[in-house]
């Protein structure tokens, strides 16, 4: 048995724990961390490490149906304890994002381009709406429903900031309808019938 | 009446109320307060101030539907800065608290009598269930969709905690569909029609 | 030496590695986290991680003396990061919860069934006393002494709510004379002698 | 116009006014503070409105028993969202800082001149000693029982932070015994009579 | 004295006391709100109080030297408590946004057109630097020493996001140099003769 | 290969591993903790943990220029989680604490003897400044530039406490003229030629 291949089982033996542990631990949250910044190696990282650079074009190229891009910690590791974090939306003309809840952060959406139909629903249960041109800044308030539609032909582009790095997304349509959740169970909470929840996660699933 | 008495007047009016809403406010948040309580008169309060007596007998009577009877800051203004709250909640047989989400805080569950099929969607949408007995205890993560379900003819009663003075709740059935968000809107976001998406209004606002 | 052997050992040298790193690190805090739970293994967690179940039939027992039965991330490691816990308290008539702190939260008592004499005091040394009749719901400011006596011969039953995961209980007779703390130290601090310190620490130890 | 018709006008400008205020401010608390500083009047405020200058000479006159002078956002305003405090401790030969708790905040003492015997309790109910001498730092943690004591003849002088404007001080004895807490709740809670708690108590508030 | 006139008294009372009252209590902070937004008055704010429209326009005029356009809290309020804020950068070629630091935040820079030079200093008094392109993030990490400049000749356009609604910006050259402090100071503190001072202020004294 | 050897190999893999990783994770933050404390392995510590004993005789030396000896979750391990540290700091006659930030917060200073001139620049720009004598206290608000110097030809001592257990410092004059950010750069910030640049540069970096 050799030097390396002990390494190399170290290795394979340490990641996942070290994986499992993460999960355990990186609880901290989005409060202000005590160092500059979290690094997988302090001495040895560089400008690049807080560079993200897989944005690049995503804004060239018109996608086919509604589009987000996300940068969080997940694709940025340099955003882990800095509590903020982006995502680039594409909207073709008619198309949606459709409600859903960011459960760790407000969204703060800037219209770069096109039209939007934007909203969101507070505790109450009023529904707040406004229509956004180009430039127009938008929030929206942490933890509740909220959309955005464009209701033209053109594509629209918003880019939208989040105070946390790791805000979280619940899609509406996909968490209630294909997840699993009983058939009569959904019926009871929408107060319809089966054949109605049966076929609305028929039309999802399709896409 | 001369200005000068008037202002004196004023001042004597102003300043006590400035006072009671400094002991109300300074203190808001679910973060830690800096002071032991908040209370409209520091000076006066007693025992009765911190002791909520609403919830006296609720349990005796069991409701025709789910019925949530809560204890938030709102009904019980001594929570204000405490980061604590509670709900009581009935179901009798074959009842449903339908899918919602709690912005502000976890959800920590006792079940006191009866079954209960609960579950939550998280952010990855992994469905996660579980059938409980009287006596579990079941915690929903913050800000992530989530149910219960009585699946037995006999009445269950559960006792929810909080994380917060003011957890908030946003019901999706009513919050998407009974707000005024527009048919096409709803159509596109289930991807489904306008009829089922009128035909699920018109159940959930029937009752 | 076999790759079994070699399994071994860094098996027992990576546990206790982590476990003191655990210590060291897991000073997290009770804040939001930026996941939507925390979990030994994300891939592989179900429903049951999310149950607590060691309460069933804890209700069904009067203990002889004052029980408290605890609900916190200790028992239940799904509520690492949640900011919520209980504890169900069995008070048998004339027993008492003596005066006690949560260093790191504060309690929202309801009581289920029997009376209560509650009372609080805060950092002016202000007193605050109630009679809780079933039902009633009394809140206990962060990290005041607090205690609850049952004035009455038959057995009552709470259940209580706590905004930490975590919020720790210091009490106060124990704490001062069960401890070891100098009896020279604590008979300045009470202002007594040494004999009453001493036959104070030992009724308390026969316990 | 009377004296009534101004304070029913008075009243019905004010309440919506500190209404809408409630909305807009209700978010306080010892966090990270949105502004630079508060102030009475940011306008005006100039260099001494973050002096405090009542600390002067208080370190040259020796008291005849234990002393504490604090620096908290109660004597010093501009300590109101900065998250720091300070207490001046004089400690005559054989005095002591009796055993209580800070309910906002750890205490970090750096003992200036003379001998200190300090303690704390944990929440396992173990107690950690340390004999300081000048120019030693000791580490409270926060919410937890502590005291300090001068075993030499000197007197000793310290100085101690707290990362709170407004800790907080829980006395024990104080809080126990001079508050109005009822005999017999005492007696039990210390499993002693009704006799020594009397005694404890009135040893108390002779001094 | 008209009913009138003694209104106009009391508002001009009220509005300078409350505006007091809130630099005093305003040490809000941007942790989690406790209601879903603060508004002047919930009953009344539409959608448009939470769309920002004077950003209309900006990318369209290339200013002649660097410009900075924010939506923070001041321009925004519907801002306040959603630890959110933006901030538009036009370079026109040659130009820097001098070393700064944001007190409240990290910095989140989106580069939409052109190339950048930026760098950050940590506390350790590393540089890091990097050159972006267009479509490239750069994270500023909470508190640290920053700059941008555009090497180029043609202009750059920048978008930054900021986890806070009030970040705050502190200039280097303009707080140090064009501030009052000190020439004698300023000498010591930067090894140098007060004639280097004053012509390091008189140069950033002319633009 | 023996065990040993393989231990040794896992260790010096192990340990650097688990500080890339405390790197990574320790963005815990200075909320709040969920333990009493952080120690390396709490069963076995003791009061010696809590205690710091390096500052002992620090103030009986004279430094020739200004000194700064600090006291934080660097220097003293059990601060971790405790939200407040400490600095001593030394001025002999006409010496400076140059303009600098803590961008984790506020500093609360005590002047112990000598006298100080102290400033800092809020985020408007405008400079508070303020003469110290003995006794005195000074609030530096978090994340603003600020300085002391003494301008008396008799020493000063000052104790400072910071709300963080790692503030961090900022120096401005170092970060700006000491770690590489290009003469041009720097020129153009600070409108001055690199002549300028070069020439503070040097004198900064003689020292």
């Amino acid at each position: 048995m050799t030097l390396n291949s002990i390494i190399y089982i170290l290795f394979h033996l340490l990641v996942p724990a070290l994986d499992t542990f993460s999960n355990t631990l990186a609880v901290a949250g989005d409060p202000d961390i005590i160092y500059d910044f979290a690094s997988p190696q302090n001495y040895s990282v560089n400008g690049s490490f807080f560079t993200y650079t897989d944005l690049r074009g995503v804004l060239d190229q018109i996608p086919l149906s509604f589009k987000a891009t996300k940068v969080t910690l997940v694709e940025f590791p340099a955003l882990n304890g800095q509590s903020i974090s982006y995502a680039i939306f594409q909207y073709p003309g008619g198309s949606i994002n459709p409600p859903h809840i960011h459960p760790r952060a407000a969204e703060l959406l800037f219209l770069v381009s096109g039209s939007l139909q934007v909203g969101f629903v507070d505790t109450k249960r009023t529904l707040y709406t406004q229509n956004l041109k180009p430039g127009d800044v938008f929030i929206f308030p942490k933890g509740l429903i909220h959309y955005q539609y464009n209701p033209q032909s053109v594509s629209a582009t918003a880019i939208s900031a989040f105070g946390s790095a790791n805000a979280g997304t619940v899609s509406i349509p996909l968490s209630i309808f294909s997840t699993g959740i009983d058939d009569v169970i959904l019926a009871k909470a929408f107060k319809t019938d089966t054949y109605t929840v049966k076929k609305i996660r028929s039309g999802l699933n399709k896409s």
